[in-house]
């Protein structure tokens, strides 16, 4: 069976997942664990655990037909006086606290939520995401960068992760073993490249005989990507591989100009592109959700996201 | 099939129910919601739900054979620096807000927990309950009158519910329809008799033509039953009941003198019986677990408890 790792965190490796779990694959994710915020973030500093929110959203989106109800509850948010929490983002920290590691938890979950697949943490280890902008400044966590407080006008020069952090065996050999290796889509600086800045995991990227594929976002992200074509997210992915990309996945269709416009606010626009520029081959495609999403902090807003099964098509048909 | 219907709440029903549902029986548990201490009472006051602990654990006593995953993820308690809380209770909370009743998360739990029997709450209205002591004084709250604060000379000469509560529909059809209803072990003011404050249930409990069974407690618990005897526990049933027992199940097996020595402090003694007294049958019999369980609120301690399977059979034994 052909062997598909994604590498990501945040919705968009959710939603790449969601459509790419209906093809007959051996399907396995590769998420970040340097979040900071949110549930995520609090879980971490309370009780020292990985922050599981990325790799909750992975474990709901691979999972099987057992019936919704164990995904409502993985997903169910409490909003407290005191603070909101994820429901799924305790069940995993609870289990990792019983069984006393972060794989052995995701393997109780992925047992519970009938999982297909794998959903792998880049490292084990504890770490911060740091950010260098253009003026020198240092940013530290991942949420800080997240959303930004920083000039949003000043480039991110680097993003480093503080102290180092190595690549979970099973990760490794799990790239190393891909016949396709999805990277994205995803917050670029925030989700995506924090994966190829643990140790080991670039380096096996390049070694891994797998096709190398990166899905670029429909829109840019003020503070991280502000102003970027889709060259410039392939070149920043090239730069922190420190390898080739055998191909670019890049939407094509414009949204709806109020939708776009309800992201001016967010200093937030569409991602252009050009036919010519980098070593890679380009696949142009209209990969955007038609029927927008809705519900965002308890808020309906429509959003632009990749569509599910269209992105999924799109990937499968490099194999 | 038989049907058997526990009535009560705490640790004595989980005890009940553990060794019950080995028989080929219809098991059905009712269980106070008057609790208002520890994880659930700050479920109840900051999600308004009805305090989930003691149906959890009579969910988790029924619960079936899926491998233990499950039971330990409901059992599980965060020590966080912020609050303790139990994620079972978490769930069933969490549950509670999705389905939008408690009966439709107790359903869902049941099948997450391949429940054997039913778990039902006594009513599903809010309510506190309130001791008047033999001066006078009002205490509202169960924890309060639990883990009592006042001069434990005192005797409690009255429980009562504000506001009043009225029993849910499934409940009392559930009584009516029992042959057997075993009422405790548990704390006699704070688990049973809440249940029986429950308007229309000690009414059903009447009406049914089930033999009618009480369980007395083996130790005496201080702030509520100082020195009473199995006599002065079932008197007590029978006034809330406003009915008459056909038995009263008493462990008449002493427990070892350092164990009985190391509950002084707790000014917690041995419930002493005599074989006259009371229009009830006294069944007699060796109820005490031998290899006392230990972990209480983290720490090692002999505890003294019913035996599951003792009293099981103790119970099967009037059908």
């Amino acid at each position: 069976m052909t062997k598909i790792t994604v590498i990501g965190g945040g919705t968009g490796n959710y939603t790449a997942l969601k459509g790419l779990k209906h093809y007959d694959i051996e399907l396995a994710s590769i998420v970040s664990t340097a979040d900071s915020g949110g549930s995520s973030g609090s879980l971490r500093d309370e009780f020292g655990v990985l922050p599981p929110g990325d790799l909750r959203r992975c474990l709901v989106a691979l999972s099987g037909n057992r019936g919704d109800i164990w995904r409502r509850i993985f997903e169910y948010r409490f909003e407290g006086e005191k603070e909101n929490n994820n429901l799924g983002n305790l069940i995993i920290t609870a289990l990792t606290k019983m069984t006393g590691d972060l794989p052995s938890a995701l393997d109780a979950v992925s047992e519970i939520l009938e999982v297909k697949g794998q959903v792998l943490p880049a490292t084990l280890d504890k770490s911060n995401l740091c950010a260098r902008l253009s003026n020198g400044q240092v940013i530290v966590g991942e949420a800080n960068i997240d959303k930004p407080q920083h000039d949003a006008g000043l480039k991110i020069d680097k993003v480093f992760l503080e102290p180092r952090a190595f690549a979970y065996k099973k990760t490794i050999e799990t790239i190393l073993d891909s016949q396709l290796i999805v990277i994205g889509p995803g917050d670029l600086y925030t989700s995506i490249i924090p994966n190829l800045l643990v140790e080991g995991i670039a380096q096996a990227i390049n070694q891994s005989r797998a096709k190398k594929v990166y899905v670029c976002n429909v829109m840019t992200k003020n503070g991280e990507t502000n102003n970027f074509t889709a060259d410039d997210f392939a070149t920043v992915i090239e730069k922190y591989l420190n390898g080739p990309l055998d191909y670019v996945i890049i939407n094509n269709k414009r949204p709806a100009e109020d939708l776009l416009n309800s992201y001016q606010n967010e200093k937030s626009f569409f991602v252009e592109s050009q036919s010519s520029g980098g070593n890679y081959r380009k696949i142009f495609s209209d990969l955007i959700d038609e029927e927008p999403l809705a519900q965002e902090n308890g808020k309906t807003r429509p959003l632009i996201r990749h569509h599910s099964e269209k992105l999924a098509r799109t990937i499968m048909e490099l194999i």
